[in-house]
């Protein structure tokens, strides 16, 4: 029998992340510088990241990078992550389906976010560094990110959209205990969040504002530079760590899935969940069925265009060939905070154009109701953004049920939702 | 070399309870029925708990006890829990001591409460009964009840001392999530809730009203019996699989603990942590020291009297022979709510009084100091409650410093610190 959970032991655990883009015959269109619509260079991507992360950046011909040792010890903290076996779940549903999940929550970040802010703290540290700056919207990412530093002794500086600051003081204060310095934005800190608070004195703050900032702060202070937690590549490289566990765990088990989902916001779960079982669907050893799964209120994949937009709301950063919604969009007040994102991925954008991927969209009272019938059989409380896989897990898992097949369904359960309880209250009361 | 976490395999995993009980030559004094002062009998103890599990209340011949099936099924959702060899808290302690603690805080209770919820629950269920009722004060113990009660779709009705459901307004939403009934105590439901409410109609409730509000329920009801997530003795046999898995992990890779350390509030988490040390202790196989640490506000152990006194401030309970402050103490405002219980279970009460166990108290501000000086180090960021037993852990690791020695050092990590940030922000802000 598989056991309800199946964890890899440290020397199971990879010694290398895996790069999809070595693997694709279409690469991912390049960043853009956005005055010349050159290619970015080497050069001009290290004035904002750090030397390591650029070359990782642009790298789309080496399969797989090593992990360096000091970033295999932190993963010792916190991984390997568990792979789950939804018996209870299966019970409930009454399903022959055999569902997985990979679950990235057990950490204090409470999300898959921190491996990669380890892999960029880790870089910026070697590369002699001071300290990084990040903006950050609901909270994970800049937790992440302060975890990392203060494992390494690194300065962070984490510019939170001001309404975030505000409205969930429990987040700003985990990333305060891991030593980070957290500016609510728009700040006096910065040319950018002066001009715009002498327009908007009142503005409640942006992730696009945020991210002017951050890129600011690093681009015009000695020893810093400028971290981002999902779309880039080198993210989705980092994040491979998931997909790359959990294909050593199936295969020591021999259990092979036929749907993979996962949630999609800028694409760095789907991306690290993915990886190397896309590897052997591009080389055509086999096939499975991705699902990409987004909000109704954000269809990047669903509903958005294929062409070069910039990756922020206040056009500072360079041009990326994606799926977008275009940079002005605003999506509908959600709680899924970490799917308000208007572009995707360049990676998945052009697998999702290859027709490699499959995309949904699904209702914001559909993913809670999936989410509450989950904890309820399972004990996890899942992160809204995590809610959007389940929901999609679920229905495949009905769709068996009715045609009898017993199919094996994975999906990411990327993170925990202790910090959406707000959500949850609304979902309670009937307020969504 | 250690790994830095040790997971047992489903079939390593415990299959009994441990009885600390039956290896004791002074046995802990029974519960008295405060009415006639003559010892609580089977029959009385049914009217309040589940049949079976007031058999267990009173057994104390019986060293091991089956874990039923479905408990063990259940255990294998969130359990077997990591033991950590905290090489990182040891690389920046400088110490020669080996650092390992039980992290007891990987699932959505947030700590080792329910590893008891899930048995009593299922004795409710197997009874036949309806549901159970029961009181929270920070909520832990109500979010670890609301989990097992869904997982057996049983009812489960939560009395949250008001002043906390209204502060905590997550933790009750993580209950409703999981299908509880969380009402605000005092309530107009029960008698003594409208009593209270007529003499004090703006009381933000206690501990105390919501027991006795629980019991009148439960007593009242047709199908339904009170739990309680400590002090008993039942409790601590289940929280035995703490220190179970902990031995069995220990005993695979030839590690002995010198020192053994838990937090101390009614005694479920070191109860359950030392129990089969404790066993090889009382037999005279082994020699452990065993130190449980308190809260300086509201030291139990330390400064109170072992005399016979109520479980509870509004005496409607039974007596219990136990190291006491008196039902009427009322501790200093401290963070650490798991730990402001004026009394201390009976058979820990015994242990102590025989000098089996040392116990020490430590201050708020040093706990919180040593909280975020291991969140850092480690990655977990801990609750309160568990900072008491990280606290003397450091000290313990620094006197190996300077003497040389490299004990080895174990204590538990009974849970995470997420829905304690407000303490934490007070912390921060020196206000503390």
């Amino acid at each position: 029998m598989i056991p309800y959970k199946i964890y890899l032991s440290e020397d199971e655990m990879p010694k290398q992340w895996y790069n999809v883009r070595a693997d694709m015959k279409n690469k991912p269109a390049p960043l853009l510088n956005p005055a010349t619509k050159e290619p970015l260079t080497l050069e001009e991507l290290s004035v904002i990241f750090c030397e390591e992360l650029a070359k990782q950046e642009l790298d789309d011909t080496d399969a797989f990078i090593d992990i360096p040792q000091e970033i295999q010890n932190f993963y010792k903290m916190y991984r390997p992550s568990s792979l789950v076996r939804a018996y209870c779940l299966e019970k409930k549903l009454n399903t022959p389906a055999k569902i997985y999940y990979k679950f990235e929550g057990n950490n204090t970040s409470g999300s898959h976010k921190l491996n990669s802010a380890i892999a960029q703290a880790y870089y910026a540290k070697t590369q002699g560094l001071k300290g990084v700056t990040t903006e950050t919207g609901a909270g994970q990412w800049g937790t992440a990110l302060s975890m990392a530093c203060a494992y390494l002794d690194l300065d962070c500086l984490v510019f939170m959209v001001k309404c975030s600051y505000e409205q969930k003081p429990f987040r700003r204060e985990v990333m305060r205990t891991y030593g980070a310095k957290v500016t609510p934005s728009p700040s006096m800190n910065t040319v950018i969040g002066r001009k715009i608070l002498e327009k908007h004195p009142n503005t409640s703050g942006s992730l696009g504002c945020a991210i002017s900032e951050a890129v600011e702060v690093a681009t015009t202070t000695p020893g810093y530079r400028y971290v981002l937690g999902s779309v880039l590549n080198q993210v989705l490289l980092h994040q491979s760590i998931i997909g790359l566990e959990t294909k050593i765990a199936m295969d020591k088990y021999n259990i092979e899935p036929d749907v993979i989902i996962g949630c999609a916001g800028g694409g760095s779960n789907l991306g690290g969940l993915i990886g190397p079982f896309m590897r052997e669907k591009l080389l055509g050893k086999k096939d499975y069925h991705f699902i990409a799964v987004e909000p109704a209120s954000c269809p990047t994949l669903t509903r958005g265009k294929y062409v070069y937009d910039f990756c922020d709301t206040g056009m500072v950063t360079p041009l990326a060939k994606m799926y977008t919604l275009g940079n002005g969009f605003i999506p509908s007040a959600i709680h899924a905070g970490g799917l308000r994102y208007h572009g995707m991925s360049s990676t998945l954008s052009q697998l999702y154009a290859d027709g490699y991927i499959d995309a949904c969209a699904v209702k914001q009272t559909e993913i809670f109701e999936a989410a509450e019938l989950f904890a309820r059989a399972e004990g996890i409380l899942p992160a809204p953004e995590s809610a959007h896989a389940i929901k999609v897990a679920i229905d495949e898992a009905l769709k068996c049920k009715e045609t009898g097949e017993s199919k094996t369904i994975l999906f990411g359960l990327t993170g925990t939702g202790y910090f959406d309880m707000y959500a949850y209250e609304k979902f309670h009361d009937h307020q969504m």
